[in-house]
């Protein structure tokens, strides 16, 4: 029996969790544009555009700034697989889940992949780092910059100099953190960053951007092999080992991005379109601006959950401004009252993985959801819920002591 | 210096070239639809309606029908990644262009190649793949069904009952055939079809449908591994050797879209609404109906082609019915044509690679745009700019014979 169903029609959310949130009304608008061809002067240009835009977001002048097509984890598979070479060390800090994730994808590139951990809810500091590097030797250090599974934010400021003085690639996943927290790329040394859209940056998942290095693009060049059925006589090929994955090469991807624009992937034009969209936005506000934006309403967030009388998990001094986690208080349904949340006021707020699974909620505050009004709602429909779950809290103080984060920001 | 470009506005442009094509404007309507949270009811139950919804357009009862995450070729590696171990055979009968890819992803993943190769505008015969399977002995036939490259549409339905009977895997790659040439995928014994949206769905790049048999999900789930990070006590490995990607491990991709619904990527919600989308366009209008609709608009810009006086490129018998190759004439110059049409009339119409580079026109009629309006408008500008650029021809008669065809048909 042929089901057709009824045309999308999402119930309305106000996305306060972990990610993805509510994509920008404008990115929205843009991705609704028509398409033109894949090698449309106009298109190749939109190309070029997203690159400049994306060496702004990025703080880098780092050349092949591009996009791979897929989601946030597609750009770190196609970072890994490009430059991990069978029986290469990769060494893994791993702070949370998403450190896990890059060990994972490391170990299926088929690197000798070395981790070291902290527990959840804390960060490295560099002499750890360093010491690490010192026993494994390893070719590359692979990071997250910002675990949402955690809330944390590694410090990565002085790991580049770590990594340039021993010889280690520096490689770091941001997407969580990338619009909320600051990151400069070229000034922390990094080789390669990957990112998505679907955080601070209030696009939907589906587009990777990422930056590389001259350095990182030198050992992916030696491995540069062009698919037959579009090699013409004078492409020749590297010496390198073949790049074990089509799909996420960087060296063909650069040709597809470069002046030769040899065909690779049909560029996924609709989330360029939006990748382009949200980068404007952030750098018509500006990036340090979006930070700071970032901060107020993470700080305003923060204070208004304790004045829930909850307790805030992790390591404070080491929080990622778009994100918070505090503990589920003894004896409150935690998923009773997520639901709640969603049905009653359609507000999403997050769980956890992992050894925080039941244990913390996750509340964010990002890209276009970093605003007033959602930090306001979220916190008066929280109160009213969990006092009908049966949490003591004191009356009005959430949004009193939020208010008085914004009235000492308008000072 | 901070350079952040105008709001996204491309030029108009009529898409008659292999793909992508202009967007219907209801996909992109439904693309423009605010997000909801990943695991939200109403967003797990657009994932199972889009399951259903592509169950009906592959035409297949087989349960795992999804999408990954990227273009076309996303689908491919996920397909053959997730099943090729190294060391495997494959066979690849090459046809054109996409065979050349089959083979160039294959080999990546460690398999052990073997390719047959038909001179391009051809296509095999059953027999022809019969014998090279009775050589090869491999483990799976890859082959693509439409190769806009040269046009051709390979005929499947003999090769499922050949394959079966010789224990091989039968997966195709039908990106360019899709919706607007008979596929069938339960009938012909398909083991796995992988397809985009941006021919003849009508959709933009970015999301791979593809349908697993319950056959190949046997060997698929031999390979299962679920990634640190979110791994419970009760999950259990399989012994299989593990997938060499993450991102297209389509064991954890059936996990996500299953009902333990295990967390693997963030879902690219705009792009599986705009999938979900170009499904329900097809479907409402039937997926026979919509075939014979690119059938008849395919006629009709066959004969206003000839009516133009073009040679046709490849054998008539095997031609995709939504894309036609016609041999540039002799004294004419090709990219000038190419690019009067798109600069003066905003049509674009498509080269070609490899050894029919500069040597034929692709001209596409699928999806939104397999429309008289498009044909004559077409066949009009293209009559106009061939005149002026020196090829000789009968005026009118490109609409005249074009007509004759919708006559007919009317009848």
């Amino acid at each position: 029996m042929s089901e057709i169903f009824d045309q999308i029609n999402p119930p309305p959310r106000l996305l306060m969790g972990p990610g993805p949130i509510n994509v920008d009304p404008r990115v929205l608008r843009a991705m609704s544009s028509q398409l033109v061809g894949q090698y449309d002067p106009s298109m190749t240009a939109y190309m070029n555009e997203v690159m400049a835009l994306y060496r702004q977001v990025f703080k880098t002048e780092n050349r092949w700034t591009m996009l791979v097509d897929g989601t946030s984890r597609a750009g770190i598979e196609a970072v890994l697989v490009s430059v991990i070479e069978p029986g290469d060390k990769v060494l893994v800090p791993v702070f949370g889940r998403f450190g896990h994730l890059l060990c994972e994808i490391a170990h299926r590139c088929g690197a000798q992949v070395h981790k070291i951990e902290a527990e959840w809810g804390n960060v490295f500091n560099p002499e750890q780092i360093e010491a690490a590097i010192h026993l494994v030797k390893p070719k590359m250090l692979a990071i997250t910059q910002g675990d949402t599974a955690t809330t944390m934010l590694q410090p990565l400021k002085e790991i580049g100099e770590i990594c340039r003085r021993n010889g280690v690639l520096f490689y770091c996943d941001a997407t969580a953190s990338i619009g909320g927290n600051e990151l400069l790329s070229d000034e922390w040394q990094l080789d390669a960053v990957s990112v998505g859209l679907q955080k601070c940056l209030g696009g939907p998942s589906g587009s990777a951007p990422l930056t590389l290095s001259d350095h990182i693009v030198e050992q992916i060049d030696r491995r540069r092999h062009i698919e037959a059925g579009i090699r013409d006589a004078h492409h020749h090929d590297s010496k390198g080992e073949v790049i074990r994955s089509n799909y996420f090469d960087l060296a063909m991807i650069m040709d597809y991005w470069g002046e030769e624009r040899l065909n690779h992937h049909t560029e996924a034009a609709t989330m360029l379109f939006g990748a382009r969209e949200c980068a404007r936005i952030l750098l018509q506000e500006g990036v340090d601006e979006a930070v700071q934006r970032h901060k107020l309403h993470g700080d305003a967030l923060r204070e208004g959950a304790q004045g829930l009388n909850l307790r805030l998990f992790g390591d404070q001094m080491h929080k990622m401004n778009n994100v918070l986690g505090v503990y589920i208080p003894e004896g409150v349904p935690g998923e009773a009252v997520r639901t709640a949340m969603l049905e009653d006021f359609g507000i999403e707020i997050g769980t956890s993985f992992g050894p925080l699974k039941g244990k913390i909620w996750r509340i964010g505050t990002m890209g276009y959801n970093a605003r007033k009004d959602a930090v306001l709602v979220t916190l008066t429909a929280l109160e009213n819920v969990l006092r009908r779950l049966g949490h003591k809290l004191p009356l009005g103080e959430a949004v009193d002591r939020a208010m008085a984060v914004y009235e000492a920001a308008a000072q």
